[in-house]
């Protein structure tokens, strides 16, 4: 490679201060790559929003230059937005990642009707090269199969995408991080590392998922009725030792939830997933056998609400019941926000009698995501000149910063960002560069992106006071009211006699009309003005609350 | 006492099934004795509502037998209906508390302008008869100091009922839990224990309160600029052992939050907080000491968006903004559903500059509830015939019935219940009784109880889909439409264009008014409801959504 004066832009357009939605771009010259393309779901600060992307303006905008999305693994925090891209896009671009990704991409793209994308395979340990870059995939391990890092090799100089990963040294498929690889990296020379910091406040080592076998398999030999595990659908490891468990206990396994059939489904298909047709039962089938001799395989490990796990704590799950006695392990922990939805589900289960194993309880969830010391270990594997904490909350980018500095990167070479943060390689160094455009984009139902704060903003007002319309026709010509004021409230509590409440409200807009017409007053917008003030206060008087109100002038 | 063929009833009205709202009626012939009366505070799920209550509508039907409310100490799911609850009553029913709990309780029911009720102090280790019932009052640990167990003797059986505790075998103000008493009640005979589950899934036991001392002299004793830290206002030992760290590396104590200003006052006049006026400081008197000489103690440990820690990460407090390389401790634990919340405001103040030090990273928090060894003991220093636990989620109710069973409680002597779930106690022992009527009473600002599951509904799906309104004028003699429909949305999308989707809803409103009119109706109701599915109809298919739709007829 020459040396060049031409820059290395790195910007980060999702995944910092924030659990998801991850995307950084790569740009260099008339070349740019996009490593992931993730979404988040929304929490109860987004009322009816059902997805969240990042706002991917800037690649729009530099779109011919985009050579490639690689994608590191196949969680939707990091696939999820792939299909609206490449829609936006409306180009071939080809998407890059290995196979287990690829195929779990697949078939969210054709979920989208999306049926002619270039899809690329590359193998951990693989080179490929496009525009000015050239891209090595690494191994990790990670609570999903086949996720690798990406190193990107610049003339500018070159950066290290960890993706999510952990250093698990007993793996249940045997496949290491790429240790040898992280190692010629850092002989080769890592200007930047950009590393996944989720867990950066846990201290030492996370848990191998070797240990959540041996837990199931203890359990398994307890129970002597039904066992219904719910795990992520994606967590094709997970699935593997809930098999291996069931079958060393000699029960089939009933896989039922639609992510979960299609996701063992695929992995099964491209050889991820090992376990015999005659172990595996559809939940129809499963009548047939005595109840100690199965083992259900479900989603719903996050308590939502239309889940399988959901359906049978309700006892409104078309094939399965829970009867006393029988043992359900959730075999996840809650992301943050999902406690309470989380507990509820668990309290069903266990009024209809069944015994409820969660991680509080025994060891049969550990995270994907390295803790402290490994994070650690990876900085020294690679030995990075300069660093970029990515993946996370601004607590667990502070965290990992910390980690860097006390294993020898200077604190200057630190650099802790935000989405749309701009960094500026080049043969002198790292710096910062101008912030670009980045931020949310809104998915609610077939609607994308119109959504602005100000119908968040009227959601929230609605769910917290509810709603007051007041209707007034008003002669056009004369400005008098005809009739008498409508008042019609939704979710509003008016005090003892809502009745009574109403008729005050009528009598004190009645009063405001007559005054309004005496003026003369025939423009609405001052009609409308005065009405929702007049019904505002009379409210905050009498009720102390303050609803959306709704003024309907209507001129006849 | 004399055998007697009446019976002692047990009836939880709050606390089972749930964190919260604890409530227990002790019911003998004309007598009639309450264990607390608290309240919940509402979740997500609650949209716009103030605070839960219990239904107490049991105790009202029953008032002339009511002799005392006990209240087993000062946490508000103990003390917070009491305000509502003694409005209800309208006659001066003695309330029973320790020291601390009652000032705290005095200070609740002022500010609801309850004045003239009867405050009746108990000490530990003391007794009282109130009708038939001998009541024992037993020193107990917990996250807030002069908390007591009450046992309750009758003719019919006694019950002995933990309030909230732990054991803390090196209390910091050296008040241990009453083992002694606990043994003399086993002598005496406990028929009924009714205990506190909700640590029952933690095993081992719980940290004693004196390491988060500690922690916080190593955390204080590093800083060297300010330090904030935050706790709930009612954990008295809290407070001290920060003031005490405090005072010991040379600090002054700033106080700053409504709740911690009144408590630490309350508190320090009542001799539970000890710390000389010299060393604490008013906010306004702080910007004279430089940063190093001072730590604030503040509310907000929960994320709440009004507290002081909250305001002081938005950079909103009037008095205390965060330099780089201040230090905050966020001394609690966030309760289930307050995990964001939490998360956001530390985020806030790691990127004003400051190091944020919580639970997750050194032991700056313990539980103030019995793990799994101490409710052993409770179990086995009290020996109790039956067992009711109480105070928890089902999870939380199993999982310490299951400890009941481990040290020889037989399962059939165990009751998991409801609110409302009645045990009868006599001569022949404990049994289930018929349920009474129980459940939840909401406070929504000024209105109280009359908050339906129809309000709420319309709150929540207000808030998920937002809400069309559809004003239509109608000659009432012809049933013609007068003029053209009017729309009005909010919190609604409908897709790229909100004009184009706008006009095509009245278009097809329009051309239902025809066909009603030609059809010849006048009925406003039919009228209403054509126009209303043909909204529907219309948003859910052009923009798959299900806004609220209120049809507005005005008859002019």
């Amino acid at each position: 490679m020459t040396p060049t004066n031409k820059q290395l832009r790195v910007v980060p357009l999702g995944g910092l201060d924030e659990i998801g939605k991850n995307m950084t771009v790569l740009e260099y010259g008339d070349d740019m790559i996009l490593v992931d393309a993730g979404l988040m779901f929304p929490d109860d600060d987004h009322p009816g929003i059902d997805l969240i992307l990042p706002d991917y303006s800037y690649i729009l905008e530099r779109k011919q230059k985009l050579r490639a999305i690689v994608i590191t693994h196949g969680h939707e925090d990091h696939t999820g937005a792939l299909p609206y891209l490449l829609k936006d896009l409306g180009s071939a671009v080809p998407v890059l990642g290995t196979r287990l990704t690829l195929g779990l991409i697949k078939g969210k793209l054709e979920e989208h009707s999306l049926k002619k994308v270039k899809l690329r395979e590359v193998r951990p340990g693989g080179h490929v090269s496009m525009g000015a870059f050239g891209l090595d995939f690494f191994a990790v391990n990670h609570s999903i199969p086949d996720g690798v890092a990406v190193f990107a090799r610049t003339p500018a100089g070159s950066v290290l995408h960890t993706g999510d990963f952990k250093f698990d040294q007993t793996p249940i498929d045997g496949r290491f991080a790429d240790y040898a690889a992280f190692s010629k990296a850092a002989q080769q020379g890592v200007t930047l590392l950009l590393s996944d910091s989720t867990n950066a406040e846990t201290q030492g080592q996370t848990a191998s998922e070797a240990v959540v076998g041996r837990s199931l398999r203890e359990i398994f030999m307890q129970a002597d009725q039904r066992i219904i595990v719910a795990s992520f659908a994606s967590h094709i490891h997970r699935v593997q030792q809930v098999c291996d468990a069931a079958v060393a206990c000699g029960r089939k396994v009933v896989v039922t939830g639609r992510s979960m059939i299609n996701t063992t489904r695929i992995a099964r298909e491209l050889d991820y997933l090992h376990i015999a047709d005659a172990d595996l039962l559809d939940a129809y089938a499963m009548g047939n056998l005595p109840s100690d001799k199965v083992v259900v395989l479900c989603t719903g490990s996050q308590g939502e609400p239309l889940s399988a796990l959901a359906r049978i704590a309700s006892g409104d799950h078309p094939t399965i019941k829970i009867e006393a006695g029988d043992t359900v392990v959730v075999s996840a922990t809650p992301v943050p926000g999902n406690e309470k939805a989380v507990s509820r589900v668990m309290n069903r289960l266990i009024k209809r009698g069944a015994t409820v194993i969660h991680k509080g309880v025994a060891q049969v969830h550990v995270s994907g995501h390295a803790a402290s010391e490994e994070l650690k270990l990876m900085l020294n594997l690679t030995r990075p000149e300069y660093f970029m904490p990515i993946h996370g909350e601004t607590r667990h980018l502070h965290a990992h910063a910390q980690l860097a500095e006390s294993v020898g990167i200077p604190a200057e070479n630190i650099f802790i960002g935000e989405n749309g943060s701009c960094l500026l390689v080049d043969q002198d160094g790292v710096r910062r560069g101008a912030s670009v455009q980045a931020g949310v984009t809104y998915v609610d139902g077939m609607a994308i992106g119109d959504l602005g704060h100000m119908v968040l903003r009227d959601r929230q007002a609605l769910s917290s006071d509810g709603l007051a319309i007041v209707v007034v026709a008003i002669d056009i010509s004369s400005g008098a009211v005809v009739g008498t004021p409508e008042i019609i409230t939704r979710g509003l509590v008016l005090g003892a006699s809502t009745t009574d409440a109403l008729e005050g409200a009528r009598v004190r807009i009645d009063r405001v009309l007559k005054r309004t017409a005496k003026e003369g007053v025939t423009d609405s917008a001052v009609v409308k003005k005065a009405v929702r003030d007049s019904l505002s206060q009379y409210i905050w008087e009498t009720a102390r609350r303050r609803p959306m109100i709704v003024p309907v002038v209507m001129e006849v």
